[in-house]
Order: C-alpha cells, then sequence, then structure tokens
C-alpha cells in the first residue's frame, strides 16, 4: 500500500488509498485574486491568515500555498506567507511555485516534509527540480505534460507520469514521494475528460502505484451547476482511485462529495466523521430531558 | 458492448455502459405502503396513476410495477396494474414479483419486452422463472444469491451472477437480457459495504459483460443525510459500472447524482440533459432586452 507522508512541525498526514482524501486547500493562492496579490506584494497577510484559518476549519487536511504575483519578489513573499501559515495553523502545506528559486526557499523555510508542487516532464523542470525534493527530503507533484504540450490522450499522460517517477528514482526519490496529477481537462469541452481522467487513475494506481491528485473545479469550467459537478467528480475520481485533490473546502457541496466517497469507499471507519457532520442535534424535547435530569443528579 | 434493449408499445430503451444511466422508478410498490396496499387492494388505482405520472415526469427511463399485497390476489391486481400504467405512461416497465404466477400474469398482459424482476440463484426459482423470460422474449434482473443466502464475499456473489448467467443461456436467453443485482448492503452494518458493490460491478462489467442494477438506497439504511450518500453512492457505482439502479425519481439529490454521472462518464452528450436542468434563466435584463428587440423587429 503506497503511502505519501507529509507533515508539519506538529502534525503528520498520510495520503494513501486506504486513508481518507486528503484535502487540499487550494485559497492561498493570488492567482487571479487581484485584491489578495495587492494586499500580499504590500506586506499585507491578513486575508492569508484567514484564508489559512478558515480552510482548515472546513477540513482543510493540507493548505497550499502559492505567491505568484507578477513583478514581486515571489520568493521572498512565498517564504514569508510559509512561515506566517505554519504559525497559524498545524496542517502540513504545498509549497506551490512556476519559480524554482522561490520552491528552494520555500522548502529553506518551512518546518516538516512538504509537498511540493510542482514538477512536469519536461526535461529542465525534472533537472532543477527533483535535486531540490531530494535535498530537502519532500514530496512532489508530478503534472503529467511535457515539452510536447498536455496529450488528451490518457494514455500519453500515462507514460509522461512514468517518466516522471523513473526520473525521481534516478534521484533516490521513490514513487511513494510522488503525487501524479492527471491533469483534468474541462468537460464541457472534452465530453471524454471525465473518463479519461478515471481511467488515467485507475492506471497509475494500478500500474504505477502511486497516490494522485488534481486542481478538480476544472472539470466543470463553463458549466452551470459546478458544486455538484464538482462533487460528483471528486466521488468519482475516489473511486478510481484519486487520494487527493487541491480544492476549495470552503464549498460544502464539494466537502459532502468527499465525505460520502471516504464512506462508500470503507475509510471512514464506523462513518464516525459521517455521523459527526450530519447526525441530528437531539430534538428540543430530549435536550430539556438531559437538562432535567442533570439537576435531578445535582440536586 | 452489451445492449439490453426493453420496450413497451410506443418507446424502447437500451440500458449499456456506453448510454445514459437508465432509472427504474421504484414508487409503485406497496411494499411498506400501508395505504397503497390498501387502496390497491380495494382497486383504487389513483396513487398508482399519480406515481406513474410523477416519476416519468421526474426523468424515470423506466418504472418498476410491484402488486405485493398480503393475502390479495397479487397476480390480477399486478396485471391490472401493469395495463393501467401502459395505459398512462410510454417508458417500459419492470414487471417486479417474487410470486413466479404473478409475473406471467403480467407477461401476459404486457405490450412490449418487459424487464422481470427478479430471478435468483435459487435452484427452484432459475427453474420457474427462465422459461417465462425466454418465453415472452423478456429481459431479467438476476440477483446474485442462492440457497446459502446472501454471501458478503463479493467474489462468491459473482460465482452466483455467473451461474445464473449461465443458466440462462442454456434456456436460450443471451447474457445482453440478464441484468445482474449485485445486491447492496447497508454500509453503517458493513463498512466494506461499498467497495464491494464496486469490486463486483466492475468484475460484473469486465469479466461477464452483463448490465447491473440496483435498489440504490438500501447503501444508507440507518444513516443521516442519505440523499447525498445514495446520489454519491450511484456515481461511483456508475463510475464502476453500473448501468441501472431501481430508485427513486423524486428525489432530486441522487437524480443530479445521476445527472451527474452522465456527463463525467461521457454520455450525456454536449452536455444537453445537464444544461437543459440547471442553465440559468437568462436575467431580467436580458430578457426585457429581448422583448424590446423583438418590438424593434416587428415596429
Amino acid at each position: 500500500m503506497t503511502h505519501t507522508v507529509v507533515s508539519s512541525h506538529k502534525k503528520e498526514v498520510i495520503i494513501g488509498f486506504d486513508k481518507p482524501f486528503c484535502v487540499i486547500g487550494e485559497r492561498i493562492n493570488p492567482t487571479g485574486r487581484k485584491k489578495l496579490a495587492a494586499e500580499m506584494a504590500a506586506g499585507d497577510y491578513s486575508t492569508v491568515e484567514a484564508d489559512a484559518l478558515a480552510q482548515v476549519a472546513a477540513g482543510a487536511n493540507m493548505l497550499d500555498v502559492n505567491a505568484g504575483i507578477p513583478l514581486a519578489d515571489e520568493p521572498a513573499i512565498l517564504a514569508e506567507t510559509i512561515k506566517l501559515v505554519q504559525s497559524l495553523v498545524e496542517v502540513p502545506l504545498s509549497i506551490d511555485s512556476s519559480i524554482v528559486e522561490a520552491l528552494e526557499r520555500g522548502l529553506e523555510v518551512y518546518q516538516g516534509k512538504a509537498l511540493v508542487n510542482s514538477v512536469t516532464g519536461e526535461e529542465e523542470r525534472l533537472e532543477s527540480v527533483l535535486p531540490l525534493i531530494k535535498k530537502y527530503g519532500a514530496a512532489v507533484v508530478a503534472i503529467s505534460n511535457d515539452e510536447t504540450g498536455i496529450s488528451e490522450d490518457p494514455d500519453v499522460r500515462f507514460e509522461v507520469a512514468k517518466k516522471i517517477v523513473h526520473h525521481a528514482a534516478d534521484y533516490g526519490i521513490p514513487a511513494s514521494d510522488v503525487v501524479v496529477d492527471p491533469l483534468v481537462m474541462p468537460i464541457g469541452a472534452l465530453g471524454q475528460a471525465g473518463v479519461a481522467a478515471f481511467r488515467l487513475i485507475r492506471r497509475l494506481r494500478e500500474e504505477l502505484g502511486v497516490n494522485t491528485t488534481c486542481g478538480a473545479s476544472n472539470i466543470s469550467f463553463g458549466l452551470p451547476n459546478r458544486h455538484a459537478l464538482n462533487a460528483h467528480f471528486l466521488a468519482m475520481a475516489a473511486s478510481n482511485g484519486m487520494t487527493s485533490a487541491i480544492m476549495n473546502p470552503l464549498h460544502p457541496e464539494e466537502m459532502t462529495g468527499i465525505m460520502a466517497a471516504n464512506v462508500l469507499n470503507g475509510v471512514d471507519t464506523n462513518c464516525a466523521r459521517w455521523l459527526r457532520q450530519f447526525r441530528e442535534p437531539p430534538a428540543a424535547g430530549s435536550q430539556e430531558e438531559a437538562r432535567r435530569e442533570r439537576r435531578r443528579r445535582r440536586g
């Protein structure tokens, strides 16, 4: 059973087929969030703080941290953000950047075993990111595209993932520390995007034995009732072997989908999480009775 | 590609891996519905009529018809109900009884190719139901239990299903006319009920090439927020190859799960059904604009 173990200074999280689905909160990311980008560039981390706390309260098992702000000093801001978030919450972090120097600065300040987001199958990226993963003993998200772009054929994407896993092994990084992102396309544009993702996730699990993750909301791009589509996509992907996703834990529909998938995959022991979330509170009558009972005992 | 073709006098429905999930409405069934049982026994079919119309309006692709009322003349009532429902709606029916004589009376009056619900792996049941299926050219639901009861082991249930398919072949009934019910257990009691069902559904698809169905709501028995669990169970089962379910189409959460699964499985062409259901109506402003535009053109 493949276990990807990540940790903070205080907490360990195991991503695996026999574990509850790992929700990686996506909110700390200035891409497409102008206000947040301006704040972070100006050294104001109030939204970052609020987002970190809210996502963990909503059930995120990890947080992704990205500081991709045009023209800003991304390595410095990313390191600052990681230090701050680690002082606020206990969950492990995913260090997210397209700039290798930013990843390194993030890894330098990170306490624990981080997940690095990401490496691709492009030679240059492999040769610059994998040595960092090895040096810092981190785990890494492997995105299944390469110099030729993103293939629509899931079997080509499988081969790219396999290449990355083999390259990682050359650097002494075990397959259990590589979490593959099969790349989910918008189903409104590509009708077979769902089955392609499911097929690829299943092959990655059965043939490569690796954990998987994805940016889940991409599947529903451009369609109405996105939350319902995302929720069922996550459950179906989990049923095919997907073990984590980079997603917004503040959306209750998606989180219900994850919790249902955990129950149905037999990884929510005794349905404890489901019952905690959804069991009806005792009726008013029985609360009143309980109060009376306490008074009787005291009196 | 396995196609189970069923029909009424007016409409054909194909159950198959490359077709939208087939929703078989479960409401016309007096089991556990005392008022309906009393009405049907007294020859009052008003609830049956309302249930037939409402289920088709809600998106049922077929209707299950059961007349199992203790001490009543079930064969006569079932035949009467089938004639009535066929006069009201165009969708094909599933003729549902544990009494072989009732199945035969139902088949006698049915116009089209019915689905018969059900045969089990018990010898006596096989020898009495399969000849009827052959005689009337029907399709049949095969329940994967036998004289020894219902095994918790999905591999034992697979062998029972295989036995039924082979027996059917001996009677000249093709595997495409056998729709296997893998028997879904309550996950609150059996934590591995979900993965057992998914594994069995996948084997039935990959190794026997048969369509599958189930009573979906059983999975969530005894748990809170059942509709969400059922909806995600249906989507996950569909992702593993399940092609139909006997369910209540009047529950919007479950129907949303089915529609999402159809989109994500690539069988809702151009997401047409999803868009019809969920596309936002044009905003008030643009409706006003459209009216003005019409006026301009007329004027």
